[in-house]
């Protein structure tokens, strides 16, 4: 009886996207609650809508806290029923660990330190949007963002040189503005930190227009950084384009490799197969 | 006769880019009302143009509202010519329903019911700029079109997934720019609805200029959004860019796919080629 | 003798990137000219330079006329050295409707009409910076450029979606946003054209700050633009990217399809040339 | 026991990223050094750091430039232990040549220079920053950083002429945009150089909004530069997204490419296998 109370929970809180109808309401539940979170924490900072409905956003934080918290205690009961958190207390704590969890966890756990220790924590409930990729557990989305994730990791090293690239250029960027327009602005270009905000804004090509040079020379080096941030938008890019067609190579390759007219891999050489 | 009729207006109406002489004028005379249109809408909102040729342009309007309906009707009537949509009344109900259909009949129907309501319904010929894409029917573009919305369908997830990131990035980066800024631009960002705006704008580098942080902390998460901001021009390209180079794949593939082993194309079914 | 020097000529005036010493300095002055050209036409614009030197910018101006007209009808004369246009009569029309012929004639042909008209004609000379793209008849970038133009052409209908998407975009949604903001911005909303200039300047993230939405309503249309502007820069530059990847691919097929050991070619199937 | 020092200094001054703790904790204290010294080069444009901690910057640099010039003169004295530059004299001489050791250069020579010229040269501590490339050397960065170099070098003319293009583009634009806004806002659009400002912002879509047109049809031209500003983003991101997929593809083919024939791999030259 305690077994099927735990496994059907855990069919119920965990799997997600199943024919299940139970999970399916279940899911529906949680997500149109973490929705409506965040869209009382947006709209109580109306004050004309914090004014009017004072009472019944409290009320709902209240009633989503205690709705989030019975939801992760169910979770971390049930989740020995999964073969990989099969032990008591180990598999829980590995479970405990893994990053869904952890987002579960920080959608309830800073409310709870809040209280104690007597802060306002209101504003944290943006931490709980981070919840809605729980819906691209579900079968369709799934394989689309480990496919994302693993170009993400594939091309980790060439991303972290474009980064550090743009930093290292940021860097030289606003010091040699900081010298040439320093005089001639003295608020805006007032130090090097404070020149790093054109910096970012000209690379990135946001350019709010707050700030920017207009002495003959840093309007030349403006523009420089300005074609130059054209290659903070191409490197990124034509990595991630071309890690994305790999992924699909690859993964067709090991695929499709198979003649369904004589069963043989196509890409093992002919003599080899002639040889059997 | 009825018959004949039938069909020949079916080849004028209907079909696009052959050629049919009748095909092709048709074609243009409705490609031209629908630019002229368009044209009319934009020149009717400046002051002097209206005031000068107010009743040309209403005139031009009622005649091409005519035109419009008359089409529609015509297409309507003729399209059980299509083996597709041969039944009487469930075929032309399965035509309604087609995509083209459904913007002609917008292109029509909204003036109807504004002439029933008494209301004004001149700004809705914009929609009208939608039958532009009637012009992609003719076989040139036809298989471009096809193409493109192919590599969109394919990678609908990854996009759907990208999307989502951005509006989960786009709350959280607002949320915490409001509890920095507050109370530096109360009038700037007065609510997170507020903030939302500059938050847009930053993410999509397109920043106007009319709201922006001025607080070294809020210039610090500023600069970290307009970073981030990069991702989200580069995930969307480098997910279609691997789609359109897959397409081209498949397609090349399909070509010339001939298993060195057997001499068979792989891409026809085993059972097909069994069967010879 | 006449045969010689004509053929003379043709070598040092039409070939490029040769290690015919003659041809690389009259390649070199022409480019050093049309530099210079360039350059005086950007300084005179500048009142202190252009009081100061004003009888240098003229003279400069009437001896490089001089020199490009001279160039100009010797191309014309020698052309017919070359075997695609040999006669005399038809081979010289033909050469003259070729790109870079025209683009010569572009740098001369308007200052004449201009000094028969009595009109002012020294903006013009941009016009000769087009005579740039002749270095890149050079070996080295020829194959480059070639590829980049084969690419845009084998793209182009697709290409031409993508343009008129936005353009129909474009005005939907300034159509759109004038509705929203006439009433509010009078000044800066007055018309559909005029929220044309908002609507590009969104679409394309250019944006200078000159107007922008101040409703909640034209606010949301706003971002809603904005996030459409992306995909203004993801349709192309992806259709462009696999574009590159695919005249790559094709062509690095049809190089390296022959096997050095046995020299045959590997996509043909086995069995074909086991039967020779 | 010379000879043996001399390895182990080479071994902790050179190699990067290998076990030897030696050569770690050497690397951890060179670039902890860089990274205090452009943080401190930017903190002390800051009036009330300056003005605090004045001493404690002055010494800081002197302490630094004495470390970074005995860690030159370290790696110059025992670079003659790596076979590529044994000679004594010109194996340093060409070792001295090395981009690495050209940084490495710049991070100490202009101080000396400075100071026997009587120069501040304090804000040249900004070139110290190209030292941090340094990092890459590490085994799991260098093929990346390695494989990023040979897109840009393989893609160099299609690179180049994408640039002049863009530059071209530039002077055309600019010089149609003063002849049409010239009149109308004679001090933003004063001569081609000041409107070449403009030129750049908007074809980069940077745009602070200090310059725009204002006439119609200066607004039109901006229009058609804003969207050729797509294009220039395209374009180079087009060509690096199909580089980074070919240097895959062909790293990938090197791989497994034997030939169904013949059996032998079709990249080991065919001489070299029929002398087997």
């Amino acid at each position: 009886m305690y077994r099927y109370l735990k496994r059907r929970t855990f069919e119920i809180v965990e799997t997600t996207g199943t024919d299940s109808l139970g999970s399916r309401i279940f899911d529906s539940i949680i997500l149109s609650l973490i929705f409506f979170n965040i869209l009382a924490l947006v709209l109580e900072t109306v004050d004309e809508v914090r004014i009017e409905f004072s009472g019944l956003f409290s009320g709902f934080e209240q009633t989503s806290l205690t709705v989030f918290t019975i939801e992760y205690l169910l979770r971390l009961w049930c989740c020995t029923t999964s073969p990989h958190y099969r032990h008591p207390v180990w598999g829980r704590l590995r479970w405990m660990v893994t990053p869904l969890a952890i987002v579960d966890l920080i959608a309830v756990l800073p409310f709870y330190l809040a209280i104690a220790l007597g802060l306002p924590a209101r504003s944290l409930i943006t931490l709980r949007a981070f919840r809605f990729f729980r819906v691209f557990k579900a079968g369709r989305y799934f394989e689309s963002l480990h496919s994302i994730l693993r170009v993400f990791y594939r091309k980790r090293e060439a991303l972290y040189i474009s980064l550090m690239t743009v930093l290292i250029l940021l860097l030289i960027a606003s010091s040699l503005m900081y010298l040439i327009e320093h005089n001639a602005q003295p608020e805006a270009f007032g130090s090097i930190p404070a020149t790093l905000w054109w910096g970012i804004s000209t690379l990135t090509t946001v350019s709010y227009g707050d700030v920017y040079p207009i002495t003959p020379l840093g309007r030349f080096l403006g523009g420089i950084v300005s074609i130059l941030g054209i290659g903070l938008f191409a490197l990124p890019t034509s990595i991630l384009a071309s890690g994305f067609t790999e992924e699909f190579e690859l993964e067709h390759e090991s695929q499709d490799a198979i003649c369904p007219h004589c069963g043989k891999n196509i890409h093992t050489p002919a003599d080899r197969t002639s040889a059997e």
